[in-house]
């Protein structure tokens, strides 16, 4: 019933297609969609820009903005980085009536599902295992090892389903039926009922 | 995930429009979606089909199955009679993948949940409480004293929301919007992980 936007979160494990699916969602449906701008303490690349790849700031003021509680989720990198979610940027866009699009792993996932109860948290799945193999060995730019460390990953991903909401099987990774799911799943979160619980009242209100 | 059927309960106040919005439903989205048949003590009328209108038994089978719980929901209606949704033929539809659909009030509705924790349950709203009072006055078939007890009775419907899963607005009656936004909540319920807990497990499953 609201008609603000969504936090959605999209996870999936390396072989899902999820970011295939994230791009057709944008795409697709132009305008209802947003992806989110993370903040990064890393130095700009050549033609990054400040608000639109990322929101570029020192450690200093990422420590601080984390003991503030103003991220949705972060994380360090092994190159020493510190990346994470802005929280106001977010809600901006979600009081415009924009859905924003978080395409992070499980456990940032979880990060934002503690931090902001009402994400929707969307798993996109590969239809099984030979698949996923499949997929990955498909690549032919991975070392056997690295192979076997992704599969290893993938599995730790997926045996982690029961705490999202929703899991969309991505059989065909040239079809949009993914993105549609998603795009299903929002509508119909919007009118769940406890997201609205004072529609009842709200409806007598000019009585 | 599941591609079972699912038990959706459509409930909706007199003037919200909703015997259009299940028509809408089952024919837009033709082998989708089935109504159920009920079981009724009364007397079949005229032209009347056991198995298609309802099912005919009397007031002791009717009690009979009472006691051995296979009714969803039943109730006794002023003409004395008894009408239930029967567990068995609800099922068998949503083994074959079809979704069944049963129009009731929201008492019904409220069984249902507590007997097939499982179902769907839909009120469809009317935008606001004057367009509601519009439509039951342009019928202009009603005395002044039906109009107010079933303006009554709609806020009564309405008080309950909160027990609902979901609501969907129908503010055009003649629109096919609240039953696109019907089917899209099917298909994500379909997609929901509470449906399907054991994904993971399955994934790997020939492993």
């Amino acid at each position: 019933m609201s008609e603000k936007g969504l936090l959605l979160v999209i996870s999936g494990p390396a072989g899902s297609g999820k970011g295939t699916v994230v791009s057709d969602l944008m795409r697709t449906y132009k305008g209802e969609f947003a992806l989110s701008v993370s903040c990064t303490t890393r130095t700009p690349r050549p033609g990054e820009k400040e608000g639109i790849h990322y929101f570029f700031i020192d450690r200093e003021e990422f420590e601080r903005r984390i003991s503030q509680g103003k991220f949705l989720e972060y994380a360090q990198y092994c190159n020493g980085n510190l990346y994470g979610t802005p929280m106001d940027y977010v809600q901006n866009r979600m009081d415009e009536g924009i859905s924003v699009i978080l395409e992070i792993d499980v456990q940032g996932g979880l990060q934002v599902r503690k931090n902001y109860p009402d994400a929707v948290l969307v798993m996109v799945a590969p239809p099984d295992f030979q698949t996923l193999e499949a997929r990955l060995r498909g690549r032919n730019t991975d070392s056997e090892e690295d192979i076997r460390n992704r599969l290893l990953r993938s599995k730790e991903e997926l045996a982690k389903l029961s705490l999202y909401d929703y899991a969309v099987i991505n059989r065909d990774r040239e079809s949009l039926k993914a993105a549609q799911e998603i795009h299903d799943i929002v509508l119909a979160e919007k009118r769940s009922v406890k997201r609205c619980p004072d529609f009842a009242k709200k409806f007598y209100g000019e009585e």
